[in-house]
């Protein structure tokens, strides 16, 4: 099947989210849907879309064809902001901390990120690589062809140069394609305890220009928080490292109104992530700046805080982004349908909106809405095909995977078919 | 496969659920867990439960067996309250509400349950079992082993047996075993707009009698709410179908606190189900009958309504279930993940109380407790086989679906390795 052409026609709703990227505010609930819509896709790459009334006349038995008759075909979807690669699970953490156990009780008793980072530096590669390999399928089989990875276990120069080669390997091995983010700056390391200006000394003397080096990592990401990284001390990383040519990412403002939104605005950040406190004027600077907000509402669900302001946000121009933020501590889970449902439910937007936030805004997020996010004619072929017949399923069959088949640069990588219908096989992947 | 003997061994937890059911109030909490845990099922029965080290000697080329290291092996679950077979999808209408359109404008829009009335009137026998059959299918895949359907989009005799019927035929020809429910009160048809006591009148004198001439259904339950069916209809309907040997069921005090629990206790139901505003002494009788408090955590969070006081009802000695309340309308999603993290983070429940409400409360819920919901020897050999070595994942694990195998009375009926990781397909099922 490799390399054959590919045709999908009778879509009852194909929703090409084209237009210029990141959609900022009113613009994100213009999703481009086209009726009894039809693509076709040659070499990887979208090379016609329109309704299946005007496809050009071809000779059927050329092309793999699926006929997407009641069924949603969408872009992609773009997790942009997760934490794939670690060690270790912290199951009773998550019970402590939903009982009322206190902050520094859950440490004592081994809990929090350290424990990760424990887990993940007494890793191998190879036990990480099947790890995240293992994850990256599941992401696939809903409908995840893109997806962020940030080191940030690891908190020394081996284990996070470890856990940005696991991405680079699985890159070259299975469909989704994995942004590679350096996360150094995701705490503070036992070692550097109480002295956190000699850690982002170390990162950017040690790590930053290994990291550089070896040409594996695309962003460079700091965990900005009263207690964690300073506002200083993140933008003197992230500016070293963008002088390394490494683009800017921000955990903003989850917890305390810092300025997160503020700053990634002025080292005009791809992303400015969570952003549950975000003051006024830092999200009229993302808007300014076309940082794109990325919103994180499974881990607001997961702890019991307050919703990120998604309507504030939109309404007053920002791109917003709908991403997992998938990790061991504060969110294990990389459900895209909980994500939908949250959006929707909790956060306010609309299924339009939360289309443009999962695909288009999530490539913008990582940098490659000239790549994918959309179907546009010269895009990768990247494509979501829902059971249902519209894309109001997504977010109306709450928390339920709709996913049907993911094409990836337009080759068929994941069907429902070959999975619940056993009947049905046709031995295709 | 089909007769051969079963052996699961090795469970990193072997979860028993055993004792006396329901589980009330504290009794929630002993989910009977074997470390390294092992069980042998014998036509269709569990013939032995205990730490593999202990195993009868057995010629194990005589045995299907499944070696559960690294994984939770749980009962079956039970969705003890699902609308599971419908006509017709009300998307749009979710947004409707979500917008904050009132509700007499959606009626206004063809919103509302008479839409799908409408929809399932207008489907026949054949429509309805085709479209159930996959529900049933993807509930499975959610570990699902038993589960609870209503009638009540008849609303008329024709249509409510003919819901009825497509389980009755569905209940011969899948795994998954279905407990009807006759839920003619379930709103008032059109033909009977304001005249509630007629209708009630029809279905005691019409209905209720070929229900039970034709012996489909095992309970009768009445959506007891202000302006809907007072508590005298409902007392009167559920006393009339006791006297025709059905069980009762009560939608109850979802809304409004009418006495809905208080009247649930006086019939000796089986379930008082959603239970959002029962009030203290309602929550006391519950708790006195053993009547199953049946709580419906994913229509509050599709609704924003408040969630119903779990930590209450348990607390003063109420038997807790958990279900999904499938339906087209107020909650289309049967994710059994999805109401383990709401019962667990918005609920207060601990993991081990999640898994009792998923089980054998759920299977007292449904007059089946004698049969499923726990693993003891003698009881049907239903079970779920997690992926991951813990039932803490159930919850932590925030949303995903985590089952890996599911056993129906002794047989493998859904696998994990038949579907995404189609590399190690071995033609089992
Ligand atoms: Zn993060
Ligand atoms: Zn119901």
């Amino acid at each position: 099947m490799a390399g054959k052409k590919l045709l999908i026609k009778h879509a009852a709703e194909l929703i090409t989210c084209a237009g210029p990227a990141p959609k900022q505010g009113p613009a994100m609930g213009d999703i481009g849907m086209i009726p009894d819509g039809a693509l076709l896709a040659e070499d990887g790459r979208i090379s016609w879309v329109g309704p299946t009334a005007a496809l050009p006349a071809l000779d059927e038995s050329q092309w793999e064809v699926i006929d997407a008759a009641g069924q949603c075909v969408l872009p992609g979807f773009v997790d942009s902001h997760t934490h794939m690669v670690f060690g270790g699970y912290r199951a009773e953490e998550f019970f402590w901390r939903l009982s009322g156990t206190p902050y520094l009780e859950i440490l004592e008793r081994g809990g929090g990120i350290l424990n990760t980072v424990e887990a993940t530096r007494a890793a191998s590669l190879a036990e990480l690589k099947e790890l995240a390999g293992r994850r990256l399928r599941s992401m696939l089989a809903m409908g995840v062809t893109t997806v962020e990875g940030k080191s940030g276990y690891g908190l020394d120069k081996e284990t996070e140069l470890r856990q940005l080669a696991v991405m680079a390997e699985l890159n070259r091995e299975q469909p989704v394609e994995i942004v590679p983010t350096f996360m150094g700056a995701h705490a503070v390391p036992p070692e550097y305890k109480g002295r956190t200006d000699a850690y982002v000394d170390y990162l950017i003397a040690e790590v930053l220009p290994a990291v550089s080096a070896q040409g594996i990592a695309e962003f460079c990401d700091v965990f900005c928080e009263q207690g964690v990284f300073s506002l200083a001390q993140s933008r003197r990383l992230l500016t070293a490292a963008k002088g390394l040519g490494l683009k800017a990412k921000l955990h903003a403002d989850e917890i305390v109104a810092l300025g997160g939104a503020e700053l990634a605005a002025e080292l005009e950040a791809c992303s400015a992530d969570h952003l549950l406190q975000a003051s006024a004027a830092g999200i009229a600077a993302l808007g300014k700046k076309r940082t794109v907000a990325t919103l994180l509402p499974m881990t607001a669900f997961c702890l019991r805080e307050p919703y990120a302001r998604a309507r504030a946000m939109i309404d007053s121009g920002v791109a917003v982004a709908l991403a997992t933020d998938y990790n061991p501590g504060s969110c294990f889970s990389h459900s895209i349908p909980l994500v939908a449902a949250l959006a929707a439910i909790q956060l306010g937007m609309t299924p339009a909106e939360v289309v443009t936030a999962l695909t288009i805004n999530g490539a913008a997020a990582v940098n490659r809405a000239d790549r994918v996010g959309s179907l546009e004619v010269g895009k990768q072929a990247d494509a979501v095909i829902l059971e249902y017949p519209s894309h109001l399923f997504l977010v109306y069959h709450a928390g339920m995977n709709l996913v049907d088949k993911v094409i990836k640069q337009g080759q068929l990588s994941w069907s429902k078919a070959d999975n619940i219908d056993n009947i049905h096989r046709e031995g295709k992947l």
